[in-house]
C-alpha cells in the first residue's frame, strides 16, 4: 500500500497522476498548506522538507518529484511509463524531469515563495516582477527543443507528461499566455482528457 | 566514447567524478565561463541551456546531473554506482541527488546568479545576504536527516557521493563553516582522498 501526501494545486499532482497511470493501489492524503499542516509535528515525521509530494511505501518514505515518478515506473513496469531497459532513453526523461524541478519550478516558486530566498518585501516584488519573463524562457524552451510530440519523450506517453502538465498549469497565474505556446498547450488539452488525470484531479478537488 | 563539457568549480565535477569513478572511456572538455563560451553558437548547439554539464553520447546529448550520473551508473553497472535492481533504494538516491539539484544547488546559485531572477542590483544584493541562511539550512537538514554514512546512501558508495561533495566544495564560499558539519566534513575529507576524485579535480585544473 501506498500513501501520497499531496496539496491540492502543487507539483504533487505529477505523482498522483502517475500513481493512476501505473494501476497502484494507493490512498491520497491531503495536506492544508492554508493551516500550514506541512509543518505539523506529524507531517514534519513524515517528510523533514515540509513540503509535498511525499509517498509513503512499505519500505519507506519517498520525496521529490523526479524520484518518485521513476519510483512508479520502475515498480509498475507493465504500465510502461519509462524505457526502463534503455539507459540513455531514460536518462533523456530524467533530464527533462531534472529541468522542470531544479529550473522551470524553481523559476516559478520566486512568484509565490520568495521568502525562501530574500528577507525583504521590494527584493520579494522584483522577484515577482520577474517570473511572466523566466517562466516563459523555460516554457519557450521546453516548446521550441525539448517536446518531442506527440507526448513529451515522443510516440510513447511516459512520467515526463504528467510532469510538465501539472507545471503547465501554472501558466496564467505565472503570467504567460499558453497562446504563444502551441505544442504545450496542445499537451494541456489532450491529457486533460485522460482518465487518469480526470480520476486525480477529481480526487484534489480541483476537477 | 563520451565528451563531458565542465566549467571548473561547477557542479559539473560530480560527473566528471562519476565517470572516473565509472571506468568509462571518455573526453573532458572545458567550457570557459570567463569569456562566456557557454553562450557561444558553438555550445548552444550542444546544450541550448548555456550551462554544464553536458556529457555527450554516440546517442545524442545528455543534461543535468542527476540524469547523468544515474546514466552513468546504469551504463556501467559493474562500477556498482547505484542500487541498479531496487527501485526503492534507487528512489532514495535519486531522492537525495534532485535535492541537491532543486533546492541546495538553488539556494546557493542566489549569491553568485541572482539576475536569474531579479533585474535590480539592491534584491540580488538582498538574496546574496540570505545564502548563508539557506544553504546552511539544507546542509544542516542533510547532516541531521539525510547523510547515512559512511557513505551518503549508507554502506556502498554511489553516485550520491561526488554530487554532494561537489556541492560541499563551495560551502566557505557561501558563508557556511564546516565546522557546524561533522559528517559532512569528514565525507569531503574521504572523498579528497580517492583516487577518481584527485584525477577529475587534476583534469580540471583545481587540484
Amino acid at each position: 500500500m501506498l500513501t501520497l501526501y499531496y496539496a491540492p494545486g502543487a507539483c504533487s499532482l505529477a505523482s498522483h497522476i502517475a500513481l493512476e497511470d501505473s494501476g497502484a493501489y494507493y490512498v491520497a492524503q491531503r495536506i492544508d498548506y492554508a493551516s500550514k499542516q506541512q509543518t505539523s509535528p506529524e507531517y514534519l515525521a513524515i517528510n523533514p522538507k515540509a513540503r509535498v509530494p511525499a509517498l509513503v511505501t512499505p519500505r519507506g518514505v519517498l520525496t521529490e518529484t523526479p524520484a518518485i515518478l521513476a519510483f512508479i515506473a520502475q515498480s509498475y513496469p507493465a504500465a510502461a511509463l519509462a524505457p526502463l531497459d534503455d539507459p540513455f532513453a531514460f536518462a533523456k526523461l530524467q533530464a527533462f524531469n531534472s529541468y522542470l524541478c531544479s529550473t522551470v519550478h524553481v523559476a516559478h516558486a520566486h512568484r509565490m515563495r520568495g521568502y525562501r530566498w530574500v528577507d525583504d518585501s521590494a527584493a520579494i516584488e522584483a522577484m515577482q516582477r520577474k517570473v511572466p519573463e523566466t517562466v516563459g524562457a523555460c516554457f519557450d524552451l521546453i516548446e521550441r527543443a525539448m517536446f518531442v510530440g506527440p507526448w513529451v519523450m515522443g510516440v510513447a506517453y511516459t512520467i515526463a507528461d504528467p510532469y510538465l502538465f501539472t507545471l503547465a498549469q501554472w501558466l496564467e497565474a505565472d503570467g504567460v499566455d499558453p497562446a504563444r505556446l502551441p505544442r504545450v498547450a496542445d499537451h494541456r488539452s489532450r491529457m486533460l482528457q485522460r482518465p487518469a488525470v480526470k480520476k486525480a484531479m477529481a480526487n484534489e478537488g480541483s476537477l
